[in-house]
């Protein structure tokens, strides 16, 4: 298993969705950085489920609680280590899964590869563990916002076939995101996907659906040419999301179907640099960042968990009707998507920064 | 930089486009594997420029030898080096593009991140070094071949707005694709894609496309689960290569649009194992491979160096016409991409079988 | 910073020694392992403070606690995450040392290169820290043995002037080494080496020794030759151990005074392999183990934090007495150094023998 | 296998002793810093066999070319790539060890772990490797007396029984080392070396010795603590070089006999910051290099091929006499083991600083 991210600042995360608890050690992150748990805890309670009607009942408080690295609010260049006590657990929901693996879901996967299955809930494939990206995504972004300014922002684009307008070039802020409880900035398209995921919540089926992220003030010259461009990396972030199903950058599948001509971002000068007049490499050239903001998007498939029956098989092979009464699963997972999107990209983004710190000139 | 893929089956390459010569290390390849010069050959010819009118005339005939690593036919359970020499290196091309970085290509990020540029050509971020993947990921497929009977097969499916009908559930083979000169195997469609490079061509423009994917007779639970997730990092290899802007796995974006009752791959026996009726999944769930074909896209940009006059700035911010008359690009990287996404393919599922060795049971 | 050991089978500390707590993240133990918190506990209770008189009369219980990974007794392959709360913090007792970097101890190095220290104690560089390793190691130690049958005992075999008779030949077990409170199975040495500890004590100094450790039953092929020579890793586990200052494997030092005709081991059939008549390799040819026993020694300096007056400076470079009166520090590290040892032999050759599952053939 | 050496500058290096050429590959080093062939070449030749009477007669040019990573005498910032053809491969004069594994050598390891051997000579355990390590090092070597002013020097300070005396407080320079054939720059003691030498070659034998290593105008806060103590990483690379048996840093093994009041380093205003009166840390506490000269030894055994008929067996097990009458092996490595320990140290030191560049704040 490989439960690390990251070459200079790491995220390793544990723990399972039943066990004692879940947490995190954030390793490499710089010395005398302002840090509170209040504001991990702000990050996770934008994770947290239960929020509106749309997620989970399942009530966890994620009440974060650090270990380690941080004394009187300031990082001491050591490792961070956070936990999170798993109050909520509630295993006797699983048992009938015991028998029957979930389609489209890790538990056949799992079971194969380990030879073990956490008694019940997801374990580590349980959504459950996106709650420790988060909290060290936002050490992350912290780190970002203080040293280059770095504004990242992320929303929900699609659910099902909603599609919400392109907003990559307005100056959305997080609290325009959050103003919904579909996290769409675009009030006309939150309603509509709010309607497409309650008729999800009604059919006892799921939905699925795209985030669209935006990273502000990133400086020229991070990501590494060849095999770790910035774009490979955060590709490889965002597709680590559960669900996750695509990920694309810039102008993306759409720049499969365009000539170069069309595509082609002109160079303009902007202050001291070079800017582009259109933004269709989203922010990175050569796998570098160029100074334009990173634009990305992230599809996500419709939950696996659904409460339809589903006519599937026995771990032994034999036919089988699968029928999920109970248990807590968000129909859809976009909204809750929103904050652990933005925390890989934080990750990914802080990781960049200090290996640009060596070999670049960006700082 | 970070020059190196993988962990337990690694490939390091090196080189400019017009140095003395391309390379790779291929290290942590089991010993006692067949293993012939001539191999390499075959693969690196499948992704040789100047193989038909659609491509770049550079008649680079890269031409490989082994330095290391092999005895006799075969391997030694040490580095395998090998080197292709630039024999048709052409300075003089570039010379134009000292004052004017090219839009959408990695002149100006480079400049801005080392202080420096290779003296002509793309250096690094050229094409070309994608020879030396071409020629590592040869190694790692013939060792998937010959141990785990594994397949990988890549196509065209869309150049600019023309598109194939899905052919991922037929037995394409390599030499299905290799049979028409844009590498896609529906005759009507590789037609259709052939005119639409053809007026690229006529037009001075480039165009791009989308390569998808299949690779067979993976085994169940190859794959790392949470941030090292099989489609994790197949979506950071895919995406590392030059002018890849997107990737899906399965369903992917259409995913999205999706319900999960809709979505759902039911299990149902299969041997002495499960299947899945469907593989909407694209053979990977949690992030471990479930047995089904592996299936994936990558969306590739069009070409950025195009003939086209560009109104563009120079590096001082000044604006400025950019004409390219010479230099050797293809107006198309598609047919030669698909080699290089086979390549990339091999080189992550030769590492994540060596890393299933350890941890899994799937051996 | 990095905290983080191993390749495959990976440790992960964390914790300074006066803050809320200290821990560690095991990743890449295989599944189904028999585990129990008891197993840990008993490998702390080993290195635990105040076992006798000869150690810190700080009383740190240092009860562990598992956090994840391990379900109904059984390793899940999940990361198991542990924790040990810090009972016994007390930080008035390093209150002067805020002036005055402490002579040969790490204050002024973490000052100078984190701008921060620790309010009180040695933060990371404290011994406490090893107690992280212990559990870790313990987990690898139950692996080796369950699987290979692997046993590492480590003893003291100098303190000061003091030196055992050479005892690796001699079928020494874990009891025999905890049956003197200084840990040298040679109750004659024990007793003058008891006496040397007690001298350091009542002249308020502190004094340094030697640990010995044999690695019995390890299979031919693990270590990876060129950079990761097997004993080169475990010169880098054992140098890593605070106080440490010197390693060597099998002959070692006097065998930089030999002739090769002296120091070659020969050959001789065992059973259905090769041994070798005499061990002066140590167990390790080329980096690679051949079979016999891993036989090293550990340096370690005495004590840095002694309670005599140390005419020294402050931070700001003025003269100033050092005088330590209070504070909880063993006057020699030896003998809770041997747990400590163990542990990093057996975090070694975990993940060697994980390594060598993927390349070798000694599985 | 694991060819790579480094986190952020990095060496990986390939090639058979007897196999078309060996070679390296340098990823991190930063872009820019002026590094000619010659540079490498100068320090190669240090290295060369058959610079006296003392070391093999093999007569290997070991002329170094750059293919990858400089252009116009100035770096790029992408990898370089240089070989060195095997001018001179003998693959007769090792056909009897078909039949026999060396005592001592890597034969019998390499021959169980990958079930098979490079045809003739020692493959990637020959002594040859050291020679990319001594090119790789070199480029490192420039970088940190460039930006740092590093001067790293090691010299022979034992054969055999001969000591030299201790010089590490003396300004020794590398020509002062060259001076003499045996690399001890204390004339005296290397007359009585050479004389060693020569005994062990008129006895068919070969011997032993130590390599005494000083880094001067290392920076305060290189190094990382815990894991990656600067001394650990240190102990690591040098135990990786063939034939080392040990490593100690600052008093080192002594340090074992000595109390804390005659060990310790007290602290004293030099210049801006912190100095120690004494120096027997060896330049590093806690991990982290403090400013005073690193300075460490490596032991190394006597050449395990010697000349004198050995009683061993054959790979079958059947008793053997072993007579080595030809084959080109140094009698003793010390001489040509100080530009391999010296080209480590660069490498250590390298990474170090790229790291220190990051967390810390030593630059």
């Amino acid at each position: 298993m490989s439960n690390t991210f990251g070459r200079l600042f790491t995220l390793t995360t544990f723990g399972e969705s039943h066990g004692p608890a879940i947490g995190a050690v954030v390793d490499g992150c710089p010395a005398r950085l302002k840090l509170r748990e209040a504001d991990i805890q702000a990050a996770l309670d934008r994770r947290r489920p239960g929020q509106s009607i749309l997620t989970t009942p399942r009530a966890e408080k994620d009440k974060v609680r650090f270990l380690s690295g941080v004394e009187k609010g300031l990082t001491l260049g050591t490792p961070i280590a956070l936990v999170i006590e798993n109050a909520c657990a509630n295993p006797g929901d699983y048992e009938k899964l015991i028998q029957i693996p979930r389609p489209s879901h890790a538990d056949y996967t799992y079971k194969m590869k380990y030879g073990i299955l956490s008694a019940s809930g997801g374990g580590r494939a349980s959504a459950r563990e996106t709650a420790c990206r988060v909290a060290g995504g936002a050490i992350a972004d912290i780190m970002l916002r203080k040293r280059w300014g770095v504004e990242i922002v992320a929303w929900v684009s699609s659910v099902g076939t909603v599609d919400a307008p392109d907003l990559t070039g307005k100056p959305i802020q997080r609290r325009d995101v959050d103003r919904s409880i579909v996290r769409c900035p675009d009030k006309a398209s939150a309603d509509r996907m709010a309607g497409a995921i309650q008729r999800a919540i009604s059919d006892g089926d799921s939905v699925g659906g795209i985030v669209t992220c935006v990273c502000r003030n990133v400086p020229v010259g991070w990501g590494e040419p060849v095999f770790d461009k910035l774009h490979a990396v955060l590709a490889h972030a965002m597709m680590s999301i559960p669900a996750a199903r695509g990920f694309d950058v810039g102008a993306g599948f759409a720049a499969a179907r365009m000539s170069g001509s069309a595509h082609n971002d002109m160079f303009i000068k902007k202050g001291r640099c070079l800017g582009t007049v259109t933004n269709r490499s989203g922010g990175v050239q050569g796998g570098i960042s160029n100074g334009e903001p990173l634009v990305f998007r992230v599809a996500f498939k419709p939950t696996a968990t659904i409460k339809l029956a589903q006519r599937t098989a026995t771990y032994d092979g034999k036919p089988a009707l699968l029928k999920i009464e109970k248990g807590r699963h968000d129909p859809c997972v976009l909204p809750r998507a929103v904050p652990v999107v933005e925390a890989m990209a934080a990750l990914v983004l802080a990781d960049m920064a200090l290996l640009a710190g060596n070999y670049g000139q960006s700082r």
